[in-house]
């Protein structure tokens, strides 16, 4: 959480610097302000102005690698107790920071919708409202992190814009935005009304009440993670969910994948990739679906995707990958309809999203109505201006998003997943040593992208002073593709002075196929999307 | 070279344990004598006894990893001098060490080479010579690192294989000999033989007078690393060396490669496979082999490659790669003959060795006389007891070989080559900026394993306060067929400060495609072969 919000934090500092800047990029919104208006209107007509996002940061290294749970019951009352305590208290802080537009500030002037709608470019100035606060942005708008995509707000509401992009949601980003409050916006509060016909979010399937959900729109959640290393599979019900943007709703009758390449277009029928042969992760493969379509490994270098989530400009969320990855039978690329054996659920892509192995969640694009092999990636804004990693030195003001590669293949990493956090642990007794010798048995999970096989992962509780080897539990998969997690289970021998002084940091390390290990220090890798965070797991915990 | 001793100087601390501990595995050693007897007669009677060997451990991350350098003489005389400062202190201290078994010891007695030759088994004791010196090893035979190899000497003298098994070369392994000296070996010094015909260093190449040897026999050796990062393509001759054994000599009439699979044994003579298509690499390409051989994907896990090296026993240099990346055309894998467009150098395999780009240099086998496609990996030396990673507690009473994964695909490193460690460096005034504003410039090179770019070097000389992202030349590969390494050249930027404290230190760290970055400490990922020490490199110099 931490992570990303240095990025924004960043920008508090540098305020009276924005409030002073001359703009200069002012025509760009002008031309694209009309359409852009016209795209908007079904979201701000539908009530999703008070649409509350939650935000939390993909948590580190786990956050879009896929893992496995099966639910134990037994467990669940003690580990959700300490959950919460957590969740309070940061859910506490946030609350405060949402309720500054959620209030009245009766120092402040008072408009009424029309009147904002036409501060919409800068020579009338810019202005927005974020619920119940109207905003003058003008002088912010060149400094905006994600560039013009500010302009299609103005004169308008950010709500909707806002539950899409949700870096927003973070106390600092409320912060400064608050500074740009110039007056209250006239009318009744909009109840919400995400259940009403018409709001983008109206039909979001019904999810497990175990998920915990980091943000609710989009919905991004998943089991506590306490309970993830358990079992080796999860339920498809409580398995991970990220999305981007409200679900699609798709009938299997209806469904169309368009698909461009080999020289031709042609449209697929759900029953046509059904007919492809089945592979095991329970899908078509893309490399069949391309040898059909007679794409040559030379004729490109990308396969983009498109999925049937749309974002309030009508745009589809998307994606690519090298085209040598989707040919690649090795790469095992699937167009997937069913999970563990059951039919994909509507978060997971209801009725074909794309599995790419190895690679970074983002580009597994679900609901997928389209591929296409070109010459360039996806131009979308997840590909281009959203997952990828920089330097910790770069920040908003000098980051080039074109400078850097997109995410494809992730990094080696791992996770404790009991004992957790400020957790009290009790010593187990070793019955061959000394009075006083005993230890404590850690577990946690491991994974590598690019098919890459976690190979041994190292615990220690003395800060690297001695390493502790875990034992591995992990599929047997051919070399190259290790696409599953590995869980693990240690015992760190607990020392008398450690019993004695109480407190004890546990630090987990894991080692892939190409003996590539995770860094030790967050502030080393940081970066400003917050993303790729893999440096070493470290849990403090109280011996007993 | 710390790392590296690491394993042997705990050996040293647990001598007095070692000189007490009961003998096991003798019976090993008496079925094994006589067989190897005879093999080793050929090596102990060519005078190879008297041969001296220093051992350098591969250079941090370097190591096996492909580099290129272009002569830059004017360069030449300031750095060579400046290097061979090191290099005489090392060698002053390596100096002393090796006296001690080329020294009379007086008030020892002295023995015949057939009174040492009947102390062959446990039973009658484990006597060996090392020079000048005659040593008991009985009680430290189970404890050797090596195992059951060390009984191959009994009764004889360790000159030639410690020749191979490079190391034992270290001060600390000298002292530990030293320890178990129980006489003196009669009989004149034998000179130096290296040149009689049937020594197994008789016929090595000449070689060019600018590379570094780290070791003589067998010979590895680099060019100075100051003037590695000069330009991105090295010419042959001085391109580093890295060789397990006495170069073998093979006449291109003669050659033959045997090979395996497919469900039959053919041998191809360098016509035939000079008649494969010709890769750019300059070779043909395993994969063609293969399918000419009519081997099936999944007929075997394993591709075994053999060279014409023999070690004493007379046993082949071996190695073994997954048959999925030897299959693979875009895997790469070649039979070259060619380098840079030149026949291949003997020292580089001539006539013909693998090149398993992305691939720890030890599975690119020269001199390659045999190809078996098989279940099970190579059973040599070097891939099952040699070039393995382990925890960093891991030591030699614990380590398990079987246990732990060959290295294949390598992880990601980078190197600082400019300025060297403790060298003088002049900050350049900032024309632009204000008095005593001003830079260094950082120059190195970065490489990863498997075929992944690398996206970008950070450089920091705050310990990570700042980061400067380094510009990269590299060449413009397919994706995940990046087998060539990157240069990088930064700017860091000197602070007043700094300028007065005189002394800063330069880290750098580089990141692949896989988004992979390098650990920041050696300490952490420490293994007691020495081997994968990717952590980040730290230069100290003097600011003036």
């Amino acid at each position: 959480m931490r992570l990303l919000r240095r990025s924004w934090a960043g920008l508090l500092h540098q305020r009276h610097r924005l409030l002073t800047t001359t703009s200069s990029r002012r025509s760009n919104g002008e031309r694209e302000k009309e359409k852009e208006q016209q795209q908007r209107q079904k979201w701000t007509h539908t009530g999703s102005r008070t649409e509350r996002m939650l935000y939390a940061a993909f948590w580190a290294g786990g956050l879009t690698l896929g893992y496995h749970w099966l639910s134990h019951r037994s467990h669940l009352t003690q580990v959700l107790l300490e959950e919460q305590k957590e969740e309070q208290k940061e859910e506490q802080q946030e609350a405060v920071a949402r309720l500054w537009h959620a209030t009245l500030r009766p120092e402040l002037p008072t408009y009424k919708a029309d009147q904002v709608e036409q501060h919409n470019c800068p020579e009338n100035r810019i202005w927005v409202t974020y619920g119940l606060g109207v905003y003058d942005v003008t002088d912010f708008a060149d400094n905006h992190p994600g560039g013009d995509k500010i302009l299609m707000a103005a004169g308008s509401a950010i709500d909707p814009f806002w539950a899409i992009y949700q870096q927003h949601n973070t106390l600092e980003v409320l912060e400064l935005l608050e500074g740009f409050r110039i007056g209250n916006l006239e009318g009744p509060l909009v109840a919400s009304v995400d259940d009403e016909l018409g709001s983008p979010w109206a039909q979001e399937p019904p999810r497990h009440a175990l998920l915990k959900p980091a943000s609710k729109r989009p919905f991004n959640a998943e089991p506590p993670i306490g309970l993830l290393a358990e079992q080796f599979y999860t339920p498809n019900e409580l398995f991970y969910v990220r999305n981007h943007l409200p679900v699609p709703v798709i009938s299997p009758e209806d469904y169309e994948l368009e698909i461009e390449g080999g020289g031709k277009e042609q449209t697929l029928s759900l029953e046509r990739i059904k007919a492809l042969p089945k592979h095991s992760w329970s899908g078509a493969r893309l490399c069949d679906l391309l040898r059909q379509q007679g794409v040559q490994p030379d004729e490109a270098k990308h396969v983009i995707f498109e999925g049937a989530d749309l974002d309030p400009t009508s745009h589809p969320y998307g994606a690519s990958i090298p085209l040598a990855k989707a040919l690649d039978p090795r790469g095992d690329v699937i167009l997937a309809y069913e999970m563990n054996d059951e039919p994909l659920s509507r978060d997971h892509g209801y009725p074909i999203r794309v599995i790419v192995p190895g690679t970074v969640g983002a580009r597994n694009v679900k609901w997928l109505t389209r591929i296409v092999v070109a010459d360039r990636e996806s131009d979308s804004h997840w590909q281009q201006n959203d997952y990828k990693g920089f330097s910790p030195s770069t920040d908003w003001d000098t980051v080039d998003f074109g400078k850097s590669e997109a995410i494809q293949a992730m990094p080696v990493t791992s996770a404790i997943c009991t004992p957790q956090a400020g957790s009290r642990v009790k010593v187990e007794q070793d019955e061959a040593k000394g009075e006083g010798e005993g230890h404590i048995t850690v577990r946690g999970y491991a994974w590598s992208g690019g098919g890459r096989k976690i190979v041994r992962v190292d615990l220690t509780n003395d800060e690297g002073l001695s390493w502790h080897v875990a034992e591995l539990e992990q599929e047997d998969s051919p070399d190259g593709r290790h696409y599953g997690w590995s869980l693990w289970t240690a015992r760190l021998p607990v020392s008398q002075a450690q019993r004695r002084a109480g407190d004890v940091e546990i630090w987990a390390k894991a080692v892939d196929s190409a003996y590539n290990v995770q860094p030790e220090k967050f502030e080393h890798i940081w970066n400003l999307r917050g993303v790729l965070a893999n440096a070493y797991h470290k849990v403090k915990v109280k011996i007993v």
